[in-house]
């Protein structure tokens, strides 16, 4: 067992600093342990006391009489330290400290952080700054927080991890009032050592978790977090984040917070799509959703049969499920006679979705045929059922009714209760109901299951048919910037082609080149310095042979005239006309490495008409990733023959992303920048070409 | 007094079928009016009882002592026809007819409510198939809903008025729960008579209601609600407004449910923006936004001040208020001072928002202190205020020391409440302090009481400085649908410019044309009936004198293949080149006439980029509303000179929108259709110019 497992599931808990007054913060962690009936051996230290608590108490962490599983540190910022130094001296699997007076109060605190972080050692770390960790599964409870001192959390399979200590004591407060339980519950506070990927990570081999909530204000470790979140889709295991630092107003309070850099949002959202981990939007959600997702009930269609027995609310379901793209169809025939056969004489219309059964809402009989008609339906996906006012005298009456129908079939069953009914909906939730209060949610629910299937049902990325790599791609090519044609050189290694050109080191060489490629051509500054060529004059286009040897001279002038200097060379270009523009580079963030696809032109970036998805972490994008990407641009229906308009080669455009995404993925960090703008997509089966061309190469490391 | 004000405040209320046993659905009126305090005359009708709980009893309706002001009607759907005839007969000022079985049940039950709305006469009308209406100013309660079993409703200044009646009673429900106050509670039923625009009409006068909230399917009148609407914003009173019906599902659902016709969603987007309702996207907002907006604070900037006691609830609030668009500052350094001396000599961070107290929070006098500063700081606009799991014990300690701020600005003051709690929300409430359990809601309220101020804070519509109307813009053009020359003659007597262009009978008229307008030119078929003239293949562009007669001949030839017949003649016309297109078009709709501008173009229609605007009801649109729309476009920078491309003549533009809207105003319902497709706006200084139109006129009726 591994010590992060130990730290969940600890056979043996030291409590440093413990109390010998109960009620007092540092007599807690020793209380709630004994309320909450841990069953495993706890060590109270405390220099004076002998005992505490029934238990034996220890002068100092040297005279324990083993290295405990884990410690809890119940002292203030500067003593934690020599104390860590002694738990890992031990041999203690890992420590949590729960003070605050570290890196969020700034750069006096951070050192003291450091410190702590190299205390430690090998012993693992959760906090500073935390509220500690519970395993409601086993009921082990390693915190101080006044939370536990009501009832222990109620079990359940979500487990809860929050960078937020004050966020995990809401959700846990907001939980037990909805009957929502958990398995695990972390707060990693600072961060200095176990970080949230961590514990994604061991929570993917938890048999009690089914889903990981995640309240995120900003990932330390990137690269581990994708990887444990790739392991937990691998295992069927729902991730749901909700993360702050959306807005910029948001981020300053995030950083100011956590003290970590904050990778930009639209990185985030690329790294959730990547790993397939639902975002949630709207805090409520993160229960909530997790909470629908629970259950494990797959959502095989978008086709959501409403029952109610109060119209206005089936109503208002309806409406938020039809915004976040559901349908909720009318019954078909089997399904409306077996409903008709359930009503007897109550004349109602059963031509129609939401399904009104109203005098059935307060029989069970009548109630229990009409769920089991619509569990049945091969007409639904998915079925809501309004909990009216009509409950609120016999809650238990539905509840039932509907639990006892939940075998009929695998189909996520969700309820709405429309009347103010907090009891209500802790009932049904701890029936395994899921059950909610606004009509967004349910579709937010709904939408999340959706996702969690699809994410499920994602094909592995299929193994590379690209021809194989370039023996030496930077054969010949400097460090730093690369010119136009020396990019383009090295995108072309990897099959990305070029416009056909030439370069020229004087006007009568332009010239020539010109004669050579014939037609419309452009002149173009080649530099490595330079990259707005057209803002020092380095641009001339619709020239040909007889016009380019004074075109040339007289953009010499005009680049010496602005910059100081002759140009060195210039580049002779065909012009390519027609086509579809794209941008199509690297984008390095603190995140990751992600490759981003625009629409060109002006008007496209009017638009922000830009896709990122991240590089992965062991090869390069496949095809099936690229033409996602693809078809995410707005302008995609342009690509794809709008309105009688030539289709356009994107099988052309999607080998030009695995390429480039190939590149990236050999090339590593010696590669750090990449762009073509624009690349031209031309018509179907006449392929791609990049028009100009952008590369940094960093030196090579002496490793 | 009018029959609806008579209706609101009954001084006199019959109750016809009322049933001497209370405990049943039929004895509920009397026995609610007396127990929540009624202090006029109630008169049961009942044909055999003498005497209800202690009231004397009528046999009759013709035995009354007077007519009442109020009636309601507790008779199924059949026999409340002759009852509401025969109250109609001896002048009641209303009945409520709260049975259900009539137009919600289709074709045979909506000619039973024919029936019903003539047996009123000139009699008002409330429902049938409502729950009724409370009076909970006056503690009047004409409605048997077993939501009356419970105490009198909280007491505020929100009117509620609501299309369905379970959602009047789920919202009163939640609102009681989070002491939420109301003054009217309105369920309009199926709106045989009186519907949710009389009611808005009525309460604007309401001395008791500040806000008020609609929960809404369709609008059954929308003049008559667009009229109520903009009286309630002259006198502000804010209008916020729920309206399902938004995607396909819901607005099936709707329609089902209510009968009525629904307008297209997006046109109920245009009439709110007329009219200054406040739209709100999530059911809960229903009730958090009016209570928020129920203070009367106003909002005088964007810049929020949150106080924290727990890190985590305020990062979560302020990015929720940044992704709404508004700012967290850190305090300035007056206000930094004053939260210093508040502190003493606990360390805090005050270079931050939120300012986190963590240890005022459980002290009185520092948190009036803290809250005393920011509500004098000149560097905030609105203030939350955490609150967290430390007021869980005392509640009232926090509560008190916020009411006793409230006076020092008139600031918003909401309250974000991290812990299950709704004791704590339900006290903040009734203290006047807006609470949310939700972060998101918070930035609601914020967004809600911004778009209020800049509603009130909206220039009346300018008079028109337009030319005078065209003497007989109509004179020589026929009935039907106009030819392109026909209608932009039409569009041009009202100041819209069009392409100059010269009708041509035959391929040597055509050729004549082309000298005389010289250059470039295109040929068009001229047809009052193919409105699609280049799928004829009526549309040849890039001619010129030379080549125009030949073409015209080729045309004639194409169009008598495709459509049968000869082209009677053809359009030569200047061809446009630059310019920036727009679409200009007419929308009639249920809901009324609306002006829609759209950017031209294959690309702008796949991006729906696209303004409604309702057509005002008594004048055309002015420059400032027209500006608005053509600002509202994703494409306006386009237009306003992007990127160093030349602007564009927008005045012209605006002039455009101005005289179209003057054109709708002054044809009214002759004009049947009418678009330009595309107008072409040129360089600034240089105009605009109709290149196609479209119009089609009805004939003139005879009044």
């Amino acid at each position: 067992m591994n010590a992060i497992s130990r730290l969940i599931k600890p056979q043996s808990i030291a409590v440093i600093g413990a109390s010998s007054d109960l009620s007092k913060t540092a007599g807690k962690p020793v209380a709630y342990l004994l309320k909450h009936g841990y069953a495993g051996r706890i060590y109270p230290v405390n220099p004076t006391a002998r005992e505490i608590a029934g238990l034996a108490s220890y002068p100092d962490i040297a005279s324990l009489p083993e290295a405990p599983d884990a410690a809890i540190v119940m002292l203030g910022a500067a003593k934690a330290v020599p104390a860590v130094r002694e738990l890992a001296a031990i041999g203690t699997g890992s420590a949590i400290v729960l003070a605050s007076g570290y890196a969020e109060l700034g750069a006096q605190g951070a050192n003291l952080q450091d410190e702590l972080r190299q205390a430690a050692g090998a012993m693992r770390l959760l906090g500073p700054n935390t509220i500690g960790l519970v395993n409601v599964t086993d009921g082990i409870t390693l915190s101080a927080s006044s939370a536990l001192e009501a009832d222990a959390p109620p079990q359940g399979s979500i487990a809860l991890v929050s960078q937020s200590g004050g966020i995990l004591g809401s959700l846990l407060s907001r939980a037990a009032a909805q009957g929502i339980g958990f398995s695990k519950l972390v707060a990693t506070g600072n961060e200095a050592d176990l970080d949230v990927a961590d514990f994604v990570d061991a929570l993917v081999d938890d048999e009690a978790t089914h889903v990981i909530a995640l309240y995120l204000e900003s990932l330390r470790h990137p690269a581990a977090f994708r990887r444990a979140a790739l392991r937990a889709r691998a295992a069927g295991k729902p991730i749901v984040a909700f993360k702050v630092g959306r807005s910029e107003s948001g981020a300053r309070s995030a950083v100011s917070h956590t003290g970590a850099m904050a990778g930009s949002d639209r990185m985030y959202d690329a790294l959730f799509a990547e790993t397939g981990v639902l975002r949630v939007r709207e805090f409520a959600e993160l229960l909530g959703v997790p909470q629908g997702l629970a259950t494990r009930r797959a959502l095989r269609g978008q086709r959501i049969a409403i029952l109610t027995s109060t119209g206005g609310a089936g109503t208002l379901v309806a409406d938020s499920l039809g915004l976040a793209g559901f349908d909720t169809p009318v019954p078909d025939e089997a399904t409306a006679q077996e409903l008709r056969a359930v009503q007897g004489a109550t004349p109602t219309v059963l031509d129609r979705n939401p399904i009104d059964v109203t005098l059935a809402g307060l029989d069970p009989k009548l109630l229990r045929s009409a769920i089991t008609s619509l569990m049945k339906s091969e007409g639904y996906d998915g079925v809501v059922i309004i909990v009216g006012s009509s409950a609120l005298a016999r809650p238990t009456l539905m509840a039932s009714a509907i639990e006892d129908c939940l075998h009929i079939s695998g189909k996520p069953v969700l309820t709405y209760v429309s009347p103010d009914a907090p009891h209500i909906l802790a009932q049904l939730n701890r029936r395994g109901i899921p059950a909610y209060a606004s009509p967004e949610a349910c579709a937010a629910v709904f939408q999340a299951l959706w996702a969690s299937g699809r994410v499920a049902a994602q094909p592995q990325a299929e193994t590379a048919r690209q021809a194989p790599p370039p023996a030496d791609p930077l054969s010949g090519l400097p460090d730093g910037s690369l010119d136009e044609a020396q990019a383009k050189r090295l995108f072309a290694a990897y099959g990305i082609p070029a416009t056909r050109e030439i370069v020229a080191a004087t006007a009568e060489d332009a010239e020539r080149a010109a004669r050579e490629l014939g037609g419309r051509v452009a002149l173009k500054l080649l530099s490595r310095d330079i990259t707005h060529k057209s803002d020092v004059g380095g641009v001339a286009l619709g020239l040909d042979a007889a016009t380019m040897a004074d075109a040339a001279r007289s953009m010499a002038q005009a680049v010496q005239a602005r910059t100081g200097s002759k140009p060195e060379a210039f580049l002779v270009q065909e012009m390519v006309s027609g086509g579809h523009e794209l941008i199509l580079g690297l984008a390095r963030d603190p995140l990751g490495t992600a490759i981003l696809l625009g629409t060109g032109g002006t008007q496209a970036e009017l638009l922000q008409d830009t896709v990122l998805a991240m590089q992965p972490l062991q090869r390069p994008l496949d095809r099936a990733e690229a033409e996602a990407m693809l078809r995410a641009l707005k302008f995609w229906p342009l690509l794809d023959g709008y309105r009688g308009a030539p289709p356009r080669d994107t099988e052309a455009a999607i080998s030009a992303i695995v390429a480039f995404s190939t590149m990236v993925h050999a090339l590593g960090p010696r590669l750090q920048e990449a762009e073509i703008n624009p690349l031209f997509v031309k018509a179907r089966g006449q392929g791609v070409v990049a028009a100009d061309a952008v590369a940094v190469l960093a030196p090579a490391t002496e490793a």
